[in-house]
């Protein structure tokens, strides 16, 4: 199976295990329409799916229980971004094409939306795995050191000259923002999967790459793409004062540093039988 | 030991183990700064007491692991102040005597550390107990089914007259705001101190009735106290059109129901040896 079967066959399976998870798991109708709205706003799954990936390089069959690991991570993703989006964070109107939490409900309800949606991402990943190992992995990566951590860095850094040039501190806080709970699916099913050192070696070198390459990719799209494509506001980066690594190389070294990624997290899946995780890198065809 | 006695031992050791891990355990010094305000501005260490004192009920040694648990319950109910003071939710300026996270340090920061204390809260309850039921006891405790499903329904109820004089909305908005945490401390302790089916019984009702009531002290709280004594701004429920038992019932009757619950809540103890638990409850004397 390829990436792009791959993706059709499962991407509609975690759509509707979201989508009915959400509903019968949430006694209050209205909190349960506020965190579906999001959640079911057209993302890409891009996480759950890596998840799923990187278990079906293991060998490992998919059932209940590892959709439910899966879905669990998109969860916690659609917090991030509810919480991102906020007035007093990047303050965005739309998002995947649609008004974001706080523009459609309110301020107070999408705080609360999120609120919601990381203990109970946390509360399925526990449950599909019944492992303290994969909790402690996306706690860590969803946490002040991981995600959380980057985009207090993000907010710090703000219209802040002094680290426009500073590529350690950029590389920081992408790898912290973005890269962490990417590589965290690898190293959850990596973990569940019992993979043996060396194909654990393999995989958290794959996900290390795609995870800082995933952040470059999206800050191209944000010069790349014109709104109407992203389904969010572009070309907004530079203008709201953001440090990344688009503002310190521009589009062309960007570009090269991406293809630099991409051809070492091709590299590391030389040794494995890992098509449909290959698969994963020609997303970043359409910025290259 | 009495529970003034038992108090007055652990809540040092919980005190330091906070200071001390979210120093140590906090990579950026500032997001440390930043959680680490809210978390060690003196609050009374009420939720890891209970479940360190259920634990004495059940006979099982407290060790550090134990008290990895019982801090991880206070970086929750942290995050959980801090989100329900921001401008957009209370919009209250003090808590315990001290400006509010988002006063101090501004409001992306204020979501921020909130964002970050949860998970981290979630992770020192899963390492401290190696178990995924606390795992799940906490995360159901904590998600849309629980406090974040009350906060709700108040935020969506204040100065709504519709609910004004419904008693059933009231208890079941009250419940999921603070008697659901109360409850998982003890639920966890049941559940981690292995208790039998008798104990669990009585220990779970008592968690029942002193959840119920907390929220009932804490609204007579704002009214019977001045803010000095507070240290926060009282007599504001009323004013910001909030409902709840006290605005239902008034004060008389409110003193009443508190009495009830805690006659109620002191019985389930009398088959346990539970002299520290008994002792929570004397806590509601200074607005009886």
């Amino acid at each position: 199976m390829n990436f792009k079967e791959f993706k059709e066959k499962w991407t509609p399976i975690v759509d509707d295990y979201l989508k009915g998870h959400l509903t019968s798991e949430v006694s209050d109708k209205k909190i349960s329409q506020i965190m579906s709205y999001s959640v079911m706003a057209g993302g890409k799954r891009l996480r759950p799916l890596l998840f799923l990936a990187t278990l079906d390089a293991l060998k490992v069959k998919i059932n209940e229980e590892e959709v439910r690991i899966a879905s669990g991570i998109e969860l916690i993703h659609t917090y991030s971004l509810i919480h991102d989006d906020l007035p007093a964070m990047d303050n965005d109107d739309y998002r995947r094409g649609k008004l974001t939490s706080h523009k459609k409900w309110g301020e107070a309800e999408a705080i609360l939306a999120g609120d919601a949606l990381l203990p109970m991402g946390i509360e399925w990943i526990s449950d599909g795995s019944n492992s303290v190992k994969l909790v402690k992995i996306i706690t860590q990566a969803v946490g002040p050191n991981g995600m959380v951590g980057g985009q207090y860095l993000d907010i710090d850094s703000t219209n802040n000259d002094s680290v426009a040039n500073n590529s350690a501190f950029i590389n920081k806080m992408e790898w912290l923002k973005t890269g962490c709970l990417i590589k965290a699916c690898v190293a959850m099913a990596v973990e569940y999967g019992n993979a043996d050192s060396s194909q654990k070696k393999t995989l958290i070198q794959f996900a290390e790459n795609f995870g800082r390459s995933y952040q470059i990719y999206d800050d191209l799209v944000d010069v790349v793409e014109t709104s109407a494509e992203a389904g969010k506001k572009t070309h907004k980066d530079l203008e709201s004062g953001k440090n990344n690594t688009l503002t310190l190389l521009g589009v062309s070294r960007s570009r090269k540093e991406l293809t630099d990624l991409m051809l070492d997290a091709q590299n590391c899946l030389k040794s494995i039988d890992a098509t449909v995780l290959a698969g994963f890198l020609d997303l970043y065809k359409k910025v290259l």
